[in-house]
């Protein structure tokens, strides 16, 4: 469709490597205290730029970064944040689906036998039609009526509030970009999903400030990286201190990494604060069909990974702000879901009986079973984690297999996993603030893992 | 997935209309004035703001703004483009898709026909997982043969260069993203499509510079619109002498709404002064597989437009410059394309019995006899239009309809047409630089024109 005709020439890059463990915002400032591009091409290219390295999460490879004299300051970003998730892909990618080895598959599997029915596969004229940017609207009717029945609504939730688009980082993106302006920031607990970080950066140039937790309990009614008003008020009092504008709070529940599912009150006292200081609230639900202790209060929202089926692109939003509705729905033009795969969505959730019957019950159990075959090699071999009911994750503690307690040490036992074939997440990509934490993903090859050294 | 749960609250919006044929820019400096959302929300509600109104497109009926307090400047600006085609959408809505009404229904069932077909709905386990973000290489190999046959490549393509995304709206939003920053601006020539505007400065903060064009003709061996090298001279030096820095120069060929197909050395020509400019070169050929006079030299690009399925959600780009690849791929995560309709258009591209002997044969026949059809009506009528050979549209010259040479009477004439139920898009729209010219989509209800009064 579209061609560039410009060719590279990897001889006249410039050579830009800059310091390991530099954050975020320094290695933009690094880039952009080279003057953007530094006016022509011609003109970068005879130019010698500093030599630094960055390294820009240190759970990945820390690796050269060749500045190309062709793109944006932004578009040397956007390659850099590709370079810092290769590692994982790479080990991804190499690391084919397979049934014995992989049990996640057999929850995919039931998916994907759904989705593959004879009434699946219809391909309407009109789905190939330019949509409505924020979805069809049988399928955004269907959404409506989803919530309406796992949220056990008082009244019914309606189709005008529900955006659907190619999933959810996606939604982060477009909500960043119409919340916040450039350089403005968003409130978030650490450890928390790492990906976030890029889905509000890469277009929205929209920044997270931190709300740091730590594993210490200082109380009889805590537990560990417990999120409190108070960190809240300290972490936004800190920010506006340093003139950066805080716009919204982002919440993931049930939370990832750490599996926490907050309670009523708690979530209460955090829309309160929001309120008090006019932030929006974001509630990232990713997980809520994967609680799987059946004392939780599931609040389901309809998701691609709630479904386990990621190469589906699939997200949906729901706001009673018809503003943040309309402004999105302009976004959405760049975020489309294609229609025939609107309609499989859409005939998928229409179908309770199957959700809850086949669907949830065999996954839950799996989950539970997969949680619990963990946890017990976990107490076997003396090791600390959060024992949580919700996710596909345990958050772990392996900070006493540090021989010190630097994120470097953390670095070193991460590549040692994976020199076993163990792809963990280290607690340093959820910006967690203790070195020593990792994020197991425990529906893959755990009978393979090989604890520390 | 995502919810919002700040409130809105409707009657404390404040409404903020601003001018008439106001241009793009000085409406974003507009709202960029009002100091972004100008401190909290608090302040911005009770602080009046000026009344003005603002009209982006004139060819949709201008409508009062409610500037939103909850959102940002560009939030802000995101719903006032969305605005602006409403009414084109909403009359496309309304519009049902219907055989006997609308030729182009039948041109689509070929296509949908052959998406049915059972090969077609593979639902392979990879095809739900992440996929890379690229496109998968099955398809980005799909498309290297495909471009190798059609262009009569004298070496293989290579899948490498290829990305797939969901549409060429998002690719002109990842590539303005990561060749320019903000602010900066890409060269265009008038009339061009209009939408591109939209696609390269919501996310990216791009502008275009354009290259004004006309109808007059200046010696024997032009014609009208002709876009030269002298003219996109002048346009980069003006722009240069007001401090805009270009970083390339945008192409659209066939051209859209011109149907003007560029002949060899006058590409050679604009490649050559990019080259000297150090500009990239973004060739726009969605219309490429369009071309109806066999005796025109198609360069194919798979596209949706190409086999009309834009609810497909599909575009490629084609670059040697692996700098360009690599920052594109980091925001293909925000334009992902599902697995399973990956694996359809992996089919249908790998079909080349059927493009050739049954769809392209039947779509250029079609084509080219509703061409035949509308322009054999118009020199009836004894209007003026461009005779060209590509696309599903006709420029047409209605400026002898208008009492006096002004976009207010274009729009006037365009709302006439509309009252009778005529969708036509009038040139105020392409930033055409004369009133009176319009667009008219020919597969659309063409027997239905009643033209001018």
């Amino acid at each position: 469709m579209l061609s560039i005709l410009k060719q590279s020439h990897s001889s006249s890059s410039s050579s830009v490597a800059m310091p390991q463990g530099l954050d975020f915002s320094q290695a933009l400032s690094e880039i952009e205290g080279m003057g953007g591009r530094g006016g022509s091409l011609q003109e970068t290219r005879v130019r010698p730029l500093a030599k630094r390295r960055i390294d820009m999460h240190s759970f990945c490879s820390p690796s050269g970064f060749q500045r190309s004299p062709y793109l944006s300051a932004r578009g040397n970003f956007a390659i850099i944040f590709q370079g810092s998730t290769e590692d994982g892909y790479r080990a991804y990618h190499a690391d084919k689906y397979d049934e014995d080895k992989n049990p996640n598959v057999s929850k995919n599997f039931k998916v994907f036998f759904q989705l593959t029915q004879a009434d699946m596969n219809l391909m309407d004229p009109p789905l190939l039609q330019y949509p409505d940017w924020k979805g069809h609207l049988f399928l955004r009717e269907e959404v409506a009526r989803f919530l309406t029945y796992y949220c056990k609504a008082p009244a019914p939730l309606k189709a005008e509030n529900v955006i659907v688009l190619n999933g959810c980082g996606s939604l982060f993106s477009a909500l960043a970009t119409v919340l916040c302006d450039p350089g403005e920031a968003v409130l978030i607990a650490t450890p928390f999903y790492g990906g976030i970080t890029q889905s509000i950066f890469l277009y929205g140039n929209v920044k997270l400030v931190y709300v740091y937790l730590d594993s210490k309990i200082t109380g009889k009614s805590t537990r560990p990286f417990q999120l409190t008003v108070e960190k809240l008020e300290k972490a936004l009092q800190d920010a506006r201190a340093e003139g950066v504008t805080v716009r919204a709070l982002i919440l993931l529940n049930p939370q990832n990494p750490l599996g926490d599912i907050y309670s009523l009150s708690e979530l209460q006292d955090y829309l309160e604060f929001a309120k008090r200081h006019e932030l929006h609230v974001i509630v990232d639900e990713i997980y809520m069909l994967s609680v799987f202790d059946e004392s939780q209060l599931p609040t389901p929202w309809p998701s691609s990974s709630d479904f386990a089926v990621s190469g589906i692109r699939f997200g949906t939003l729901y706001t009673q702000n018809q503003d943040v509705i309309n402004a999105v729905a302009s976004l959405c033009y760049f975020h489309g879901v294609c229609g025939p795969v609107q309609h499989k969505v859409a005939q998928l959730l229409r179908d309770r009986e199957w959700i809850n019957q086949v669907y949830l019950r065999a996954n839950h159990a799996r989950l539970k079973a997969a949680h619990t075959y963990v946890t017990d090699e976990l107490k076997t071999l003396g090791v600390p984690f959060l024992n949580r009911n919700a996710g596909f994750f345990v958050w772990i503690d392996f900070r006493k297999y540090l021989k010190t307690s630097t994120f470097e040490e953390e670095l070193l036992l991460w590549k040692r996993f994976l020199d076993n074939k163990v792809l963990l997440s280290c607690g340093k990509a959820f910006e967690c603030s203790e070195p020593g934490w990792f994020r197991i993903i425990f529906a893959d090859k755990t009978h393979r893992l090989q604890l520390g050294k």
